[in-house]
């Protein structure tokens, strides 16, 4: 008798560890045997395999593969690894060198010869291609969800703070005064840019690849509109066989969201390390989300934010790997692409992951309104509205910009605030206006100035965060309505 | 009198090559000066920013900051300035340090004090991110256009080798046969989704950030619909000023489909330069586009390709530059951030022209489909096939693959084909079929077999063929009705 | 009494799962305390960090901190620990946040009070960075080990087939003659040069960090001089307490390393994977290294190498994830720096399984040294030659160069190579020389004038793969001699 | 007469634009001539190659194929060109493809004939690579000088600052006292790490390609040892022709080292940005460094230091650009490799600037050591030191540290530090010690305690401080004798 491919007497006994087997007499290398093996990152594809040999083997019924009877016999089989799987959980240390393997070989042990005609007209190539959209699509609503999340953290803080003042910054200077409220906003505008991302990308992929053979489309007369109607893909099969099976930009493209996404975090988490430093001092972060040094007993530190910045390098990082596979591939499959998913899948978790702690870091995130009002006073933020006032006394902008410029350096000079300067200075530096500069320069005075769209103006900003608990509640009414 | 900022003389005569200055005695470095310059990249935005200036003043006198007249001065001003830049260039190695202070500067230089007034209640973290998303509207639609060339000659050649065989590859191991055509259309299908996703990044983008200040919002009194309206930004201003002024993940996006675009092409390029070398010999790359050796007479290398697939590397970096660049940053504008226009710019130039090398690339690549058809014959390509002739004869796929493998085993070893097996070699190895291998696994009836949806049966990728064609004229069709 | 900081009751019970306690009364969040903590990744630092525990222990000793009998108390717990887990394996589903956590809880449970003072003085910042290194210093042994095991084979391949004529590539296109064993080489030279990288990485970070605290230098009265001697650092203490804790430049520098040796190896893959087409014909991998198909019965596939090319992009993106990290991270160290762990660990063992599936790729790689031999002649690769031998007769080398060029066109057109020109061509085409073509165009010939130094000629090679043998011999004596 | 291969009639005239032509009948495509041109990137290497051109010409009259008197009149001829260029530039916007092309062609056009048989026995692929490690090895020791430049600017702050207190931090929040000193020597360990990096690149790559040929080696019968010593190769001639022109690893290489400088000075950025905003106050930028904005009169911006950071991300995408191209190329030469120069060239250009950009920074960077050190007694960073003083009373530290985290939150419950405790509080919260605590923990005594090697003791920091001085003068002596 032939010797199998591997030397584990498992495989042999089992027949089925290896799915080809033909063509080979001597035995893989062990060390390479292991090298090339995916089960322990394919695995989590096992239900949607299973789910893909049911309609697979109804279709072979069609094409003639399969009696009703014998059909019967092989979704019983199915069924069954189902049940135990779904009971034991999926068997990770397998010798099956694959998941694909793994559960033809459970088939196969149940209903015989039955099984060993399951894979006609197919290949591991369109399988897998057709496994993971169905997982990803699956997978890719908790990150929506996770995404929800956050922006319902940051809506909230949004609502709460509409119009408490804060300093804003550029260039990590003060710049203008803004409220805590319109700064949390500036966060949902853009990670609501990234679900939108996202869902189109799960869009763009809802294609079904089975059918396509190894490369060049399968030969049992199957129907692949029925297949993937069964199969729960909206836009139907995918139109060209080569490129169902060998292209893998819908995973570059999910990395490029989560990345993205990821990014979006560590900007939210440079912020709000920044405000719990002693420095600024504008919240603090309770218990639930910081820790202490092992060896500085007085340390509370930001470790979620921090954490959540460093996860974001990582996702970055999985792009780059996706794209530098993919990049100079020859058509149609190459095994190179077998790295795709021990690269995305934990890079979907840890956005995932990463969102949900950047929500809790939001939630228990407490902004010391009293502090962050006092200091939105401070540090002349209210300069560009004091040449506002002199542009309204008929000086030209760019000349109340130089004006204001040496107004700044004289209240440095003198440790004041603009609206501090003395009679005399004011007389000397503004002759052009004379009104009470402690009103007209207030924070809440300049808040309000910027009454514009997308302005900082407390009313504003209450009204933005209306519209996203209502955006937010609808899209969640929506989902809950797809679930029933 | 105060010294300028920076030593350059025609600045200080010019007197406005900086926008600030009031607070600052000393002058820049020198070196520092030339360091932080942009003028020599962002001088691209010259005519967005200057059709912004006519907008934005539109909106002043709309606050009462110009009357009619005054603005009618203005715009002369800016129409003049617009005008000689049309004429001879706008002046990339003058001394000031941005697009912006250069615009300004001449437009005070033509209506003097009217001009100082230009930036009330603007910043150029607004102004900047608008003429951005002006300048990349109007650019993505020429790689729109280039996607479109290189889908045009792939379809041509689709059209043209419809039915012509040639071996399909995975693992670069010949696998089954395929048509020429089936292959060219893989690609387009791949390139098609990266159109796609240009759009619904431009789409995204397409929302006016004029009016959102330094980061707060404008105290001005303008109409940020009416401003968006008329700089044609067809979703309206953006919705937080903070965002608006800091945010950069619309060029990541860009960014990312130009990575992902090239990657495709790279693909493309890889399949090709295989394709040509001696050892495939299935086209050849005409004079128009190949190279020679300065030391090696007989050298015709696909060098077109090999650019490509170089530059699709560096449009990869690029994006990785970017999301670098934006992680970790601070709400709301920082320095970093001007560096995204030398990364990106670039990165999409590079694109485009990819983009038309590969379609030169492709329309000058001659296959020699006698060739092909023959090579679409040898090495096995049809066991599959045989496999499925057992199975028809009632053998199980997987015991029919293992009889299968055992047969081109010893087809090796006799160095002919399955079709060429002697008689009892056959009745040997294949005791459970009796047809006419020769006429049952020719190319020709290989490839017929292949009808399903997104197979390679000749008269499938006929009609994918005309599909693409109808497609592409629709959209040029479109695109060309847009215009006039 | 205070309620402890994480929920979880064999914590509390423990009284040690968590390093700091003081200051917080509210658990963690537990999706928050399960993100953070990082026992799955930097258990593998367990062994080293009991090392370090006992010197450490010991320079505590020497500052009073410890009697001399305390210490053998502590002694005798560390070792009690470090032989129940080489007996039963780190406990790594312990509630135990990092390994650090987890060695003092053990070493408190078994000696008590002494155990809570084997932290004074020390950070986990400064304990992480030594154990790290101690940690890589171990592990890159493994990956110098496993180059130069893919060096070995090269230059066994390389000694075999010092003077086997293959055809030589540029573009992928035929260029000259070269020997297998010249190729060979050619990967041996980039992969030492990679070794040399390592080499130099390892002892860049071969200083000790013990001692340095959190960030400011410990205030225990140590000897780092004897506690780097005790802990093998050759390089002796670093020498400044910030960069030491919060440095992880020689992290990036190893996975750059990683990722140039595995760019390397990628190359070698594209190589071998041509090489092993049906198209060139040079190679057959052996069974060990080859898989099949699960739907052609025909294939064998070059898996083992296309594996190892698309890890290498893996590689590299754990390169940027590491840079990513790093980049604008203020002093000294920060949460993100967790990070490192996760992403580096796994990147060195990959590089390694990489290095030995090549290894053993290119051991069962069987070159066709007939159709190499056949292949060298066809193709014109001797165009260069011919011109070298209208040089000879006195032509200026570009006009040789276009001379040839327009010899090989006629060539091409009559389906002949250069030395089978008929004799009227010849005169019209070559009328300066002549001389035998077949003898002095000949592979064996063409390979044999370049005996220049880094030449293809086979005595060259031949002498290049013994001074290869000779030098990798030297290698491992010496480090054989090392470890005794 | 045959067509030349591009449509400009200059090239026509000139009879060398193009250094292949004999087999090419067609045009190159205007386009695609274009888009392959190097000229606009590798006229740097105008210089290098000129050099080159002598050392090969006399290499050649050695092999026979010059004359002495010829060889005068090719020297001449050479010497010509470089004296024009010196005078008027190297002509960049030239018809000639490539550098390479250029400087044969203006040969040619000097000494006719004779200079149609330098390219004997050459190729470009050896010629590139020989030229740009002339070019590299002139254009690091700039760099190298650049980073003198910064760590002078950085230990002229240390000796300044030795003792001068500031806080310390670890997670971005008061950890410990240091010094201003300790932490700018931080970075100068970092940087100097950096810098031998630099050194072991440039000395890696110190072997001379020129003798390699396209490939496979030289057919011309020249001195190889001679050659390299001619050109100053440290290290002799390549050993393998096949890796000599093939191997970009040498540039990934340096621009790894490029990322890794620039990724430290962008931590440095992100220090200095924080120590220069309203809520630190540590430093203030010296107006030769900051810039303002163009609304806001009142802003002082961290300009430089933002600019580097942002650039530091370009030159990691620069190395993953040069990674990617490299990855899984075959050998020898490929034309994907050209892109490397355009990668690289700037990257390195980047990195010098942005070093020199750094090192204003730090010059015009001015403490508030006033300000600095009152801020080292706040924010209880002394914490630790009290619970050493416990410690040395016979607390375990581990308790000891329970005990002091319980009583910094007494300490911030009253609004104090933690030497301000009132004595009743000090008894219940720390009956183990009485000693005076405004003087134990002053920050004085605190920095005074780190006095171990690395530590930041005021005395150490100026010790380094001297050891710095002299090894960077040391090595400035070298490099200004090795220049003589």
């Amino acid at each position: 008798m032939t010797r199998r491919r591997t030397g584990d007497a498992k495989v042999d006994t089992a027949k089925g560890g290896s799915m080809w087997g033909g063509r080979f007499a001597g035995g893989l290398d062990p060390f390479f045997a292991e090298f090339q093996k995916s089960l322990t990152v394919d695995h989590v594809l096992a239900f949607a395999d299973l789910e893909q040999n049911l309609v697979w083997s109804e279709a072979l019924a069609g094409a003639g593969v399969f009696t009703p009877d014998e059909l019967a016999s092989v979704h019983a089989a199915i069924d069954d690894v189902a049940e135990t799987w779904q009971a034991k959980g999926v068997p990770v240390q397998d010798p099956a060198e694959d998941v694909h393997s793994l559960v033809e070989r459970e088939i196969v042990a149940r209903c015989g010869e039955l099984g060993k005609r399951i894979h006609t007209g197919r290949s591991r190539n369109d399988q897998v291609a057709t496994d993971l959209r169905m997982w990803l699509r699956a997978r890719l609503g908790g990150v929506n969800d996770a995404i929800h999340a956050v922006c319902r953290a940051l809506v909230a803080k949004a609502t709460t703070h509409a119009a408490d003042p804060m300093p804003g910054y550029t260039h990590l200077q003060r710049a203008q005064p803004i409220t805590i409220g319109h700064h949390a906003l500036a966060h949902v505008e853009a990670l609501f840019r990234d679900r939108e991302r996202l869902l189109q990308a799960t869009e763009r992929m809802d294609e079904c690849p089975l059918g396509s053979g190894a490369l060049a489309g399968t030969t049992a007369r199957v129907d692949r509109d029925a297949i993937a109607a069964k199969l729960a893909f909206a836009s139907g099969p995918t139109r060209n066989s080569l490129d169902a099976t060998a292209a893998r930009d819908h995973l570059c493209e999910i990395a490029f969201v989560c990345a993205m996404t990821c990014t979006h975090l560590s900007r939210l988490a440079e912020d709000y390390v920044f405000f719990a430093s002693q420095e600024a001092r504008f919240l603090r972060f309770g218990d639930a989300v910081s820790t202490g040094s092992s060896l500085m007993p007085q340390k509370r530190n930001p470790d979620a934010m921090e954490l959540v910045r460093g996860k974001a390098a990582r996702v970055q990082g999985a792009l780059l790997a996706l794209l530098g596979t993919v990049k100079g591939l020859p058509m149609a499959y190459n095994r190179d692409l077998q790295t795709d998913k021990e690269t995305l899948i934990p890079a979907i978790a840890e956005t995932e992951a990463c969102l949900r702690v950047a929500a809790l870091a939001v939630q228990h995130a407490e902004f010391d309104t009293a502090h962050c009002a006092r200091e939105a006073e401070r540090g002349h933020l209210n300069a560009t509205d004091l040449a506002d006032l002199l542009v309204q006394a008929g000086v030209a902008f760019r000349d109340a910009h130089e004006i204001v410029g040496r107004a700044v350096n004289r209240a440095i000079e003198l440790g004041v605030e603009l609206q501090d300067l003395p009679a005399d200075e004011r007389r000397t530096l503004l002759p052009q206006i004379d009104v009470d500069l402690r009103q007209a320069l207030s924070a809440r005075t300049v808040l309000e100035r910027r009454s514009v769209i997308g302005g900082t103006a407390p009313r504003n900003v209450a009204a933005e965060a209306r519209r996203w608990n209502q955006l937010l509640a609808a899209f969640e009414r929506a989902a809950a309505t797809e679930i029933e």
